[in-house]
């Protein structure tokens, strides 16, 4: 890895946490950005780049083995890129659904484990091998996969079905790795994200509180933080919510 | 419901826990066994129709809608059944894979997700509505829809991502039932079946114990007793494990 | 145990769940009352005794090493008692304390503890040499140790400091109880009673359902369903919850 | 508190965890370390004091309520001190019993309750208000009270009936606080330290892994970032393993 900058790859990247996300870890490494849409990452890309920082973004649907195959074969042909990623993080959502259950299509119920559950099997796949290969190179930091959760991973509510299947197998997974590949050195956590991310699209909620929303920066310095810490001190489950949130 | 004898569904039947819950719920009602082999039936009906009850069987893979809609089709053109359903098992677990994470296909890491996410999906469309009808008509004791799950739906082990995800997301599933039709008096319930089943198969398992092993009997008694219990009082989460089982 | 019946002890009784404990398990077996306050179980002794049952009173405070010890003391002198304890409920909860935290006294903190702690640490520590000594004689049903317990064995509210952390502190003897005495073929309970029980005092609360409230028949029908299951096959927690309770 | 440094309690201060944190916060804070062994703290009030920090050693046994309040009026009176109280963590432990239940005293029982949870009770009394006052000073961050705390918080095991009533008990306390008191901007942390710590009475113990030990150092920079937390995006609870250790 002579001198060249490590890589990080954030999936699912809109105008909130994975915006913040791939801003704080290009501070310190090459980045690689996925979205099924484009637009969701053109402008970042273009910030990163022209701030100092390397960006690269590919239009990929998680859910898809070969999309998730060919944006990795993609990403390993970058300059500067042999293999070396230190940090992944899997922030695709999904559609949000809620619905009474009668009224769920099959399609509709199964967009939760698409996004969270399948999605993030194919990228589990993807970055694993990798990170497995930086770790033996003796990184800063321990490798790290980080996937961003919900309370809905936690607690199936009512009209919450699609949702909180998703969530609760993303939780699963996240168990399962960490459990797999946490005594090989890697870093997995999942993240509860608890409350509405404080974005554009949410700039019109109003709640009793003025600073009722959670800061992306804020979720972004945390994933910084559990990426740093040492492997004998790893956190495999944390939560985020804002101080006047009801949990 | 003029004297007619309700029914009861159990959607995964093989020798253990599937045929000791119809058998106990064949005391009572009339009873519909699904499976994707017949020969996981076939016996049992035979067994249930010459002692004194009516059951039938049909082949179904829960898993697809279709299989699961033509089989409530038959269900509903039975003698008797005039949509009186009063309880409802699914107690398909799907095949069992156990490997590294980086062997598992796509197809072997989802098979948790359908036999126990998507599945218990199908079923639960399917049967809701004939529950909800059963308990406009005030039967004895409510209405029931349970969920045969297994620790896995609230620990994701190493090796396990397949059948974790399955379980976790069954999980969700029960509970976000259990919330939006708890109201409507529906008893939904999440039953944790820990530990192996004393059935033929695992005769000549041996542990320290002699009777280490889940009588499936005993499961099938606490099903009905939660069966029993007045909507006023719902069990929705419950454990069975053996004395000498770790947890 | 020639002839013999084998008796139950219910540490806690009042008109609710306590009392139809009490008239579940005397159907089966003599029956000891524990509670502070005579008045709250004279007239059920009267009653079980009265209707072809056996039972005894005694004024105990359960958070009291003295009182606990003088209590079994009596009961061991008993006509008919020889160490022959088929089941115990400890079914105390301790005066409610809903107070913001800084008003609340150092004695109105440790409320919860004494009832749910320290209180099942001394009953627990009287039943469980007399439900081994059952166990070796080979009873129908597995010795039983069931906690009485709630939500905020769960979950710490705003305001409910000190019940729950007496209610944390149960389940965790509860746990504990459980994984050391579960192998000596002592069956271990913690449920939850996660709403208002319907009781006199109750009455007058009204909610939107007519039959919001728990039976203490259902629940002490639960209790006794537990204590029949076979060692292979013990519940260790389970909840009760009204069908229209938030949870 | 123009131009005064704020101020961090530390309770519980050994050679590890309690130390080390308290050299994080001394970068930021003046320090007052409580123990009930002035041995504890002497020499890292001299090193905290030699290498250009500030730091104050009172002798405090937590569990008792005019121990506690005698240490915070000394703190009160201190130079600088004006109730700028800038965080808060509780880190006593207490003796570790493990016995079989039925060799433990009522005094043995009680020792995990009293370090955990009375003592807890204790120094959240002496704590909150000063932390409420310094919120409303407006402090770089909010103001923050952590709790440290064992994964048997979560998990009551066999011999372990004393450490887990305290440990349950103490997540209880923490969610409590975390519920009434994060509305008002203070930060409430419930932290499962899962592990044994990399401190010199560990230095012989031998693992598989030779980094199988947590890093003290590692635990104090986990609470420093979550005391840099903002408000909108509240960690309340987590947990720090080494990468090696089963859970």
């Amino acid at each position: 890895m002579s001198g060249q900058k490590l890589w990080a790859v954030v999936a699912g990247v809109g105008p909130g946490t994975g915006a913040c996300v791939a801003r704080r870890f290009a501070k310190s490494y090459s980045i690689a950005l996925l979205a099924r849409n484009p637009a969701n990452y053109e402008e970042l890309v273009k910030e990163i780049n022209s701030s100092g920082g390397k960006a690269i973004g590919i239009s990929t649907d998680c859910s898809d083995a070969n999309a998730v195959k060919a944006a990795f074969e993609q990403i390993k042909k970058e300059d500067g890129f042999d293999g070396n990623l230190a940090a992944a993080v899997y922030n695709v959502g999904g559609q949000f659904v809620r619905k009474p259950f009668m009224d769920l299509t099959e399609d509709e119920f199964s967009i939760g484990w698409k996004a969270n559950g399948l999605g993030g099997f194919h990228f589990s796949r993807a970055v694993l091998p990798l990170l497995l290969e930086t770790e033996k190179a003796g990184p800063q930091h321990p490798p790290t996969l980080v996937f961003t959760s919900a309370t809905a991973a936690m607690r199936g509510g009512a009209m919450f079905a699609s949702f909180a299947t998703g969530k609760f197998a993303m939780r699963a997974l996240s168990q399962s790795l960490a459990r797999e590949f946490g005594p090989k050195g890697i870093h997995v956590v999942h993240a509860i994200i608890d409350g509405v991310i404080d974005i554009p699209r949410t700039k019109e909620w109003k709640f009793d509180a003025p600073d009722a929303k959670i800061s992306p920066e804020a979720i972004a310095e945390s994933y910084w933080h559990l990426h740093t810490q040492p492997r004998t001190s790893f956190t495999y489950e944390f939560d985020i919510r804002p101080y006047c949130e009801k949990w």
